[in-house]
């Protein structure tokens, strides 16, 4: 199967190298909205196209992997892209997915063509691990983790701070609140109790850096519910130490059986992630191999991780699966 | 739906327990090859009937449970059972599932059936967490760990040793050996090195519990090779602290990402069970629920975890699903 990268961020740049380690799928290309000629690829050997050139190639790619964000890009893109290609995106709104849902389905379902939305870690394996769970104990309490991780976006609202040259902002989830859950004491978690933040911040000369810790500490919605931590470094320190983009976190279900509920239960799913945007491409692969093959098998629409049975990400062969892996 | 349990030991009272948490189901009764009126059940208002009465149902029960065990009952009673029900089973000897799926799928598309056979947590839950974390991270290493928890099988391989009144032995994981694998390091463990074995044994008056300790762990298969530590106990601390049946463990896939594989990801689930038998039926209802559904859809013959969307599990509505645990 042939697999296109529609928008070339951390996200595409990871779908780029997880293609390749997937034996039974080829990369037709990368489509850019940026000049063509100005993207450097992570494989020499990658072709670049520009972002309005994939039309034309409706006959050659078989599964487009949109790699755009979700404020913005993907609300327009999979709905345009989904009537005319069989795409996989992963949106991340969690609020705004049905309406998401709802559109892209339209468009797909017009082209005859698979769309599989919201695929990546959160939603997608956290979700399927919450419903898994859900299922098995109907009785019982979720708790979801955050963390240890960068958050791009809280991230963001540092830097757009006055005084501000740089930062890197990771959300840490409370070991005593994890040990707590996974103990099955059921406890009722506050924000503050669950998730600590903590702020690398790179200060511009001269800036005010108390009045930055300030602004950071109380700053609503994203840090004012938080006990937060603001360490000011260096930009060397910055570039040595914060490169990488970590995350991960913890899905949790504690419930019980038995007559009267006598039996207690803890499923723990857990993601320690060197790479947020290449693990979330690998999760978006496996999904475009099942986007291809529901559409060969005649199944249009979107869907979601909910909708697709395991054996359709697994490049091997089902016989095989039954034998060795079940 | 309506739901029959076929069998009636200890998978079968905790499906029993099962069924009353999920409201979109009644359990129809319990059909046991003991006399009826000296099964005792869980909840006073269900009804037992003799297993060869099964039959005369056909058109009453939606799904039968089969709670029988892997070794003689499933291998007879599934396929039997096929081709008049709609029907689910734990069926775990691994090594056997390719020869029973065969013989189970044959009987259910005969009769316009859905079977799902292995369905449990090992084989089940575990499977599924296998073939996605393999599915996502196609270059990397699997360790399942099994434990703490009860093994039937070897406690009784133990009671059968002369001179032993009463038996019970926990399976353990090595803590370091969890350790080193969730580190990334992807060891290489023997299998001594991966689990240990805790015998408490209940010796009759005047046996030689030497030689029985030394039985114990020299038997080959069952602890040979591992490090097996006996207990001698009395009768009244097995009946104290031993009689509930708690099982769990770990499933693990580490992985590797990027150019050349330069980020590490693991993905670990796990499992803390009070009561292996409740737990394992929890997911036993759970599926009885898909294989009601794809029925109703057409789609007929013996199905496994791997081929079934998680959807199908759920008794709520998808569009919920899709708006609030995505």
């Amino acid at each position: 199967m042939k697999v296109a990268i529609y928008g070339y961020g951390n996200l595409g740049k990871g779908v780029e190298c997880a293609v390749a380690q997937n034996t039974d799928m080829t990369l037709f290309g990368v489509f850019s909205r940026r000049d063509p000629s100005s993207v450097k690829t992570q494989f020499p050997e990658t072709k670049v196209y520009a972002a309005q050139e994939l039309q034309n190639f409706a006959e050659d790619i078989d599964v487009v992997i949109i790699c755009g964000g979700s404020a913005t890009d993907l609300p327009e893109m999979t709905p345009a892209l989904a009537s005319l290609f069989n795409v996989v995106d992963s949106f991340d709104t969690h609020a705004d997915i049905p309406l998401h849902r709802s559109r892209v389905d339209e468009a797909a379902k017009l082209g005859g063509k698979t769309a599989v939305i919201s695929v990546g870690w959160d939603p997608g394996m956290f979700s399927l691990n919450r419903l898994y769970a859900n299922a098995v104990l109907p009785d019982g309490n979720d708790y979801t983790f955050w963390g240890k991780g960068v958050s791009q976006g809280h991230s963001d609202a540092i830097r757009r701070l006055d005084g501000v040259a740089d930062a890197r902002q990771y959300t840490c989830p409370v070991e005593s609140a994890l040990e707590a859950v996974r103990s099955g004491s059921n406890p009722s978690l506050t924000t503050r109790e669950k998730h600590t933040r903590l702020c690398y911040v790179v200060a511009k000369e001269g800036a005010d850096r108390a009045r930055i810790e300030r602004e950071i500490q109380t700053m609503p919605k994203y840090f004012a519910d938080y006990d937060t931590t603001v360490c000011f470094i260096s930009q060397e320190e910055m570039d040595r130490d914060h490169k990488e983009i970590p995350h991960g976190g913890f899905v949790i279900r504690t419930g019980q059986t038995g007559v009267n509920g006598e039996h207690k239960h803890v499923i723990e799913y857990s993601l320690k992630l060197d790479s947020n945007p290449e693990f979330t491409a690998s999760v978006l692969v496996a999904y475009a191999r099942a986007a291809y093959r529901l559409n060969r098998r005649g199944v249009c629409g979107c869907k979601t991780v909910f909708d697709i049975a395991p054996i359709d990400l697994c490049a091997a062969d089902p016989e095989e699966l039954y034998a060795h892996m079940l």
